[in-house]
């Protein structure tokens, strides 16, 4: 496996784009498109809030089937809380995507982040979705890894090699306080061969180990998805969750979720939480995931005040076992991460989890989100 | 019931005061005394953190009896984390303030609040306790009502008579975000005559409608602690949970839990949630508090920003029961208090929380507490 540049059109069979289509008021890139010249096995993760955006009803249902062919996915608006118009919306933009790319509307995968409870300018999204289909290049990857941003200060891309596989990755996502409400995307291409069942699993048991250790289940975004196309173009055939190209897709989820911590909304800085020595691992990720979200502890990783106590207190407010006795902890903090280890010397269950430092630009931006 | 001015001594045969006894380096008061002239029934509710401050394990043991007759309480240091020295120094307070009182050791209950995982220096609170017993006073419960605080803005007292009883409570606390790790301390004196075990019930059920409607159970601090002292000098003898005395404790416990959460840390108003319409109390609970603990939630209120989005995904991430037919809420927004309703549309469970805005302020503060 070697990390090599370019974009989420690397893997062979894939072409993306990203324009700006008057979404968003700063004029910049807001709808992407990622598109396959095959139809791909698809599998995807959706958000467990029990308010869906309703790009993702309508996702989850296009991938019932295991197949998708393309990602249409706008930023600014969450077409989320817009009743029935908005489920409309969200169809109308498979089927254009579907029509202008000449394939099948339901392998058409639609995702929309940005502000809740607001009607989509339909209009606007129209002639988009015309743009963007004529943009699509192998050239097209960043434009696209833009387009998907809000919040974010930064474009997350990533691409493996394995063989003659490859798999690439893009992500939005800037909101890594819990709860977390801002929404996550990560987007994966391979031009692997994978069944589609095998690759939902791949994905789940990747996902497990990356996205959900940045932000706690309950506290999803209404919007939240990860999908990951395989085309099958390298003649490469995966067989297996422990196949080299699986932990390729687990390299690029975990490289994706670290940079959605990185970048979480106002951070100066990663913080890492290692933990070690407890009963199982369910209850190690509930340590870790603690530490990571404890406002009081990102503050104090803001100000570089390597204040024990907030360890202490967050572990101690979960209901894993611990063996005090035992207990050991470090903090290595430094001015772009923070790494913390924790021991709880009560088994061999371990977890990592990733967060960031609570700053005053967290709060900057979310007291006027929308203005 | 009246409400009326004075303070914590406002029962009968109460004195108190505060000092500073050299814990803070701000110079401010630091080390209170609250003393009953008789034996008192006495109740206490305690956190529930695993990691529990040394003065709350020896609290707890001396109130088994259901009698407590002093609470010497310090800020500016949690003996927290301190080991068996820290206990030792707990005990220490307890026998030098019964002997300086001249009465039995486990009838003082004693807290601390501060910083976590440092010495007590000990050599300061003997001086400090021989100072303070001296002090006592009836006019000296202003300064146990300020030496208790910490990264509070100001103090937070409440006496109110129902006939010829008075209760009387004062209140420290000040970090309101979940997890919420800044300590509560709350301490009520009434000269009400009232058994151990009917004051106990009646405290847990005023907590549980007040203090941790503030703050989720699993968040509190180390050395969370609420008291009652009941002297029995009124002769008013009160013999149920429904009596007016039992509801004077439970308004005590609400106005104290609702200022602690206006005065959060570096909050510039109070967040008032109501939920009805819910499966049940425990569920409505649940969402009221999810509402109160969102930072993105929080931020926005700063910001006068009122973005529904926050209140739908705070109410999407939790598992209770919601009619989304039927669903309503609305969000008053103002610049001193904010109160968020919000009807579930599935049953006739109802709750109410208080939180508060979370703005630059709340980080500047946690960003370098112990500085």
């Amino acid at each position: 496996m070697k990390k090599i540049r370019v974009s989420i059109t690397s893997p062979k069979g894939f072409t993306a784009a990203g324009l700006a289509c008057g979404l968003k008021k700063s004029g910049k890139l807001d709808l992407a498109l990622i598109y396959s010249e095959v139809p791909c096995a698809a599998a995807g993760v959706f958000t467990s809030n029990q308010v869906k955006g309703n790009p993702v009803i309508v996702s989850k249902a296009n991938l019932k089937n295991g197949q998708a062919q393309a990602i249409i996915s706008n930023s600014g608006n969450a077409n989320t809380w817009t009743g029935e118009k908005g489920l409309g919306d969200a169809l109308e933009m498979t089927k254009l995507t579907a029509d202008a790319l000449g394939i099948t509307q339901n392998n058409v995968l639609v995702t929309s982040t940005g502000v809740i409870a607001k009607p989509m300018p339909m209009p606007k999204i129209r002639q988009g979705i015309k743009a963007v289909v004529k943009a699509l290049s192998k050239q097209g990857g960043e434009n696209a890894a833009k387009a998907i941003l809000t919040t974010d200060t930064r474009k997350k891309e990533i691409v493996v090699k394995v063989g003659k596989v490859t798999v690439a990755g893009i992500a939005k996502g800037s909101g890594m306080i819990e709860p977390n409400m801002c929404t996550m995307h990560a987007f994966i291409t391979t031009d692997a061969e994978i069944a589609p069942r095998l690759l939902q699993k791949i994905l789940n048991k990747a996902v497990q180990k990356s996205f959900n250790l940045v932000s706690v289940d309950n506290c999803m975004s209404t919007s939240d998805c990860v999908f990951v196309l395989a085309n099958g173009l390298s003649k490469l055939r995966v067989t297996s969750c422990e196949s080299r190209v699986a932990q390729a897709i687990e390299y690029v989820c975990e490289y994706l979720a670290k940079e959605i911590a990185r970048d979480g909304e106002g951070a100066t800085k990663l913080i890492t939480v290692k933990v070690s020595g407890a009963r199982n691992n369910k209850e190690a990720a509930q340590v870790a995931k603690t530490i990571t979200n404890s406002p009081l502890l990102k503050a104090a990783s803001y100000g570089l005040d390597k204040n024990v106590g907030r360890i202490l207190q967050a572990v101690g407010t979960t209901k894993a076992k611990v063996n005090w006795q035992k207990f050991k902890f470090n903090w290595q903090m430094g001015k772009k991460e923070d790494v913390i280890t924790v021991n709880l010397g009560a088994g061999r269950g371990t977890a990592m989890a990733w967060g960031c430092d609570l700053t005053y630009d967290y709060v900057k931006i979310n007291a006027a989100y929308r203005t």
